[in-house]
């Protein structure tokens, strides 16, 4: 083993942050390679996705997953190259997909990481595992699928739709026979992309201090379905517009920075769910493990076909992770956010 | 038709109220008694029902009906003796439940009101029209039984339990299998009678500042099904402290006085219907209308059987109709207000 490096570089969790993470909250320490043991793998990790729910993954409180710890390297999942294989039907050289965290290299149990996979062969594009195959774009697909069910006639609001679960969520809405797709975003060049590339009705911008009135005027009828991604005073404003029976996807809530503070905007508009008898329903992809295979066949069959599409939005280098995840909140990526390891 | 009256008190709305009704926001007037035409009935009113809804009809803002006009007798529910028929089946002398509003006679049209109906020949208690057999007992019937679902093992909460429908509510849930029920009410009687008479597992008392942690306190695994009534800072609680999976079935929301104005008390803990994968859905009981019969014979089968009880607080006078409205948001009505009409 030759080729081996003779140290792992690790972006570490210094201190939890208040609002969005900063670079002091991280730090990069530098020690040894770890060993692969019996059944593990060691990998070099090559690229890293950026995901919303990791600004949960490190606020000090119970969650469906523990926290990650002072001290220990940040949470992530990505594409690994194998170094060192002790795994039948794992060769070295192969990208694999899974836990990897924000590091350089990393040993892997594949038996006890539910996320793990191989990159198929031949697939064309590895990083597709990142997003549009990955947990954004499963989070979209059975986000919209199995609670949305948009159908024909219906109006489709999707918020965040510049963003990796937003962007295909309303892709999949239109491709299930949704009669009208409303994006939301912010900047202009993603709001031009939502409705130029992904082929949205309209984009509207979620920062206009009008979007409640704005979004009545695209869709005066209501929102059938609505698949919220920012939560907030947006939300509210989606509440107010949606029609009777809406169902309102809880995916997630980026506005609120994923903070444990309690929230400072609360939704006022709730009690018209009672008399539009709507339903807002949260989920977590992971719900629907059993099913990603059916999923990711339909995602990668839209793909090939051309009616999907999807961004990978890339920064390079291990010691901009902290902005990998800063970028998501701050609303600056378009697609997935990811981050390419440097050689 | 010598028995005929020569006048009709009518209580009309002056004013649409600010917060709670007052006594200044209706008037009572005097008119001539209407005469009943072709295929109609002239009913003498017996017995109004009150329900929070109501307070809705006359905030000035579309809804799911339009609202009461100023200068109109208060839209009401209930029970009136027929007193002339023009309606095959209908004979002079029996009760009937229809739209009757707040006044002392009233002409119906039964083709023309989907809530008519003539109290079943031999039913012994005709009040039980106004509640356990009535609209809030089908609300409380369908909103458990078809949103709610609660099955073996679950946990259930009801707000506002010592009302007409949460009451029903939670026997419901505790007849249909549910391992635990717990209420939550004001006053200490009120309690009293929802674990004493309702046979709840515990009643909280919802004023309690402490509320949402003596609902972790009471359930420290979670509600698996969650009944409000209320709103406001106790559907909060309510949610922080839902399971996994958990139906929140939004019927009413008595906090926020069903008032126009932008509710002041929001939603904060929203974010943790995602992270439970958590519903959270609202209905009104006419959606239901095609399966009220089927309904209302289980219904029936309880009250029979003793294993479902209600309770009828009743008012007497036209004069005191506002009043009756005005218990409902003070929270003073132990199971469903009703108000016998002066003979």
């Amino acid at each position: 083993m030759t080729d081996l490096p003779d140290h792992n570089r690790q972006m570490v969790l210094r201190e939890r942050p208040k609002g969005n993470v900063s670079d002091d909250n991280f730090e990069l320490v530098t020690g040894p390679v770890p060993t692969a043991g019996a059944g593990e793998l060691l990998l070099r990790n090559r690229w890293l996705s950026f995901d919303p729910a990791q600004r949960g993954w490190i606020n000090d409180i119970r969650s469906y997953v523990p926290p990650v710890a002072i001290g220990e390297p940040m949470r992530a999942y990505g594409l690994g190259e194998v170094v060192t294989s002790d795994v039948e039907g794992i060769s070295v050289g192969q990208l694999v997909h899974c836990k990897i965290d924000w590091q350089d290299y990393v040993v892997v149990d594949p038996s006890k990481d539910a996320t793990f996979e191989a990159v198929p062969d031949g697939m064309s594009d590895p990083t597709l595992l990142l997003g549009v195959l990955g947990l954004t774009g499963l989070t979209a697909y059975f986000g919209m699928t199995e609670i949305g069910r948009p159908g024909e006639g219906d109006t489709v609001l999707v918020t965040a739709a510049a963003g990796a679960t937003g962007s295909v969520a309303g892709q999949i809405a239109r491709i299930k026979g949704a009669s009208r797709v409303i994006g939301t975003a912010g900047a202009a060049d993603k709001r031009a992309w939502v409705t130029d590339v992904a082929g949205f009705d309209d984009c509207l911008d979620h920062y206009d201090e009008k979007v409640r009135r704005k979004l009545f005027d695209a869709a005066p009828k209501g929102y059938n379905v609505i698949y919220d991604n920012v939560g907030g005073s947006l939300l509210d404003a989606c509440i107010f517009n949606a029609a009777v029976k809406a169902r309102i996807v809880l995916c997630g809530a980026i506005s609120t920075g994923y903070r444990p503070e309690k929230p400072e905007v609360g939704l006022h508009f709730y009690q018209l769910l009672t008399t539009r008898s709507a339903r807002m329903e949260g989920f977590l992809v992971s719900n629907y493990e059993d099913q990603y295979a059916r999923a990711r066949a339909d995602l990668a069959g839209w793909v090939a076909d051309g009616s999907l599409h999807h961004e990978l939005d890339v920064l390079e280098g291990l010691e901009n992770a902290p902005e990998g995840l800063r970028r998501l909140f701050a609303g600056k990526n378009l697609g997935k956010q990811a981050l390419k390891l440097s050689a």
